[in-house]
């Protein structure tokens, strides 16, 4: 078994006092390393049935796109307020300090396809939770959820518990 | 022959008056124009001789990595400032207005290692000549630069005329 827990790096107190950062560039930049998360990644996707892969910025589209040309689907890009250059429906979403304004595309799902989300980590799930609303608006459907790591301890699955969750790498406190 | 041109769509005025952005989301958003500019993008990469993909947020992430995971080889991102948890070198290059600050991890690239760069679009080659400046200070040697789109009239070219440069899809006024 392939230990690709150990090829994370933890960077303390960032970005800010307290918190055990889990750094992904460590697994990107070894190319064993990331030919397993990737391959790990795109075996989960597999099981769904989807149209297309929905990441936001900037670590969902690393993972999202290899995916989507692999296994020829397209790619929807969820981006921060005033980085898509059409037409936008957005979501404000709670950071743990202030909020930001999440935007995609009005013309980029049309009603009824079937969406695979993608993203690095699941912390609380706050930042899908707003991804899923989006997509919904649009009217999607969301088939499943896909993360390279899983903060277990933070409950994150328990706000997103209407939908199919995965999660390659499952660190606990 | 596939015609790839027709899939981007033209955003007038973004982000300022008198821009004529092209949008490559028109292009993910499609299942057969993604193929075919990934994988457009992947036989030029194939030309060159290199060990990893450096690219920067955001856009850069979106093309960069479908190439690492299907040539196996490792991938690099350049980030905005503070946005990488690790020990970085950075570099300050001017923007039409203004000025912005590039980072990468100070360990993610080995002296000797070759180096493809990759982006969306070719403009000025601002960008592209800030990332080399940081493959190169930490002792990469770059291999070759691919953009998806090069606007030609902006002769982006001649900043970068030391190096080996490929587009997918060439506009001009």
């Amino acid at each position: 078994m392939y230990d690709l827990k150990s090829k994370f790096r933890h960077v303390m107190d960032f970005p800010e006092k307290g918190i055990d950062f889990i750094d992904i560039t460590t697994v990107l930049a070894d190319s064993e390393a990331f030919q397993y998360a990737m391959g790990s990644i795109i075996d989960q996707a597999r099981k769904f049935d989807f149209d297309v892969v929905v990441a936001p910025e900037s670590r969902g589209f690393i993972l999202g796109t290899p995916i989507a040309y692999v296994m020829k689907k397209s790619f929807v890009p969820i981006r921060k307020k005033g980085k898509l250059p059409y037409k936008t429906i957005d979501i404000e979403y709670n950071l743990e300090y202030g909020s930001s304004v999440l935007e995609i595309h009005q013309d980029a799902i049309r009603p009824g396809q079937r969406i695979l989300v993608v993203d690095d980590l699941l912390a609380t799930g706050g930042t899908t939770l707003s991804n899923i609303k989006l997509v919904e608006k649009l009217g999607g459907i969301v088939s499943g959820i896909i993360y390279l790591v899983e903060l277990g301890y933070l409950n994150g699955r328990e706000q997103l518990k209407n939908y199919n969750v995965v999660s390659i790498v499952n660190f606990e406190k």
